[in-house]
């Protein structure tokens, strides 16, 4: 049979630039469960370097702090997410919760009906 | 004011191979409006034997033909949709209108109450 499988991206962007993506998603709920960039950055498979640039680059397109750092203390620096930032991540999983279902209901309706069983089916199936 | 602009990115996928996206849903619409794989080809700036590359590899990976080519003949050649390519385009072409509609609502009931307006308005606004 000819299954069909819908696929989408989704990222937001704000005057054409990226403010926010899945990826970036993750990297930042990593940021919020681990309580560090470098944590969140070793679990993607990022350099510490480029896992800040990334989060520094959203920050600049959006104009607010998606973390707070503190450095130094007992147990070495600390990140969490901004008020804003939880905000916007909050905001952006229920956005893509939605469009998962509207994917799956798009596709039901408009492209189901055309899957087709095999002409010739091997046998025994 | 930071205005967020949701985007999104579709594609078909069976048997985790590409079966249609909205590019090559332009290109066999062209196809379609055209009656010519050459004119479609010249319209997206592809050269004829990578727009003909494009649809065979889609029908390979679909099974079924997508487009009827009628060779020579007073006029040259002439290329029109199959049935189950018209089907196809048909449905695709509504899931797509569905997941238009679907991302300016989910935008609209997720993000949009997220944007603000700015702190210091330029003068006169």
């Amino acid at each position: 049979m000819t299954r069909f499988e819908p696929r989408q991206k989704l990222w937001l962007e704000a005057d054409g630039r990226l403010v926010m993506s899945d990826y970036r998603l993750r990297l930042l709920q990593l940021v919020a469960d681990t309580g560090s960039l470098a944590q969140a950055a070793a679990v993607m498979g990022l350099s510490y370097r480029r896992a800040w640039g990334k989060v520094k680059e959203l920050e600049a397109n959006l104009g607010f702090p998606l973390v707070r750092s503190e450095v130094g203390g007992a147990g070495g620096g600390h990140t969490e997410l901004s008020g804003e930032g939880r905000n916007l991540l909050d905001a952006y999983r229920r956005f893509g919760q939605r469009m998962e279902e509207a994917l799956q209901a798009a596709y039901r309706e408009e492209l189901s009906p055309l899957e087709r069983c095999p002409e010739n089916p091997p046998p025994g199936t």
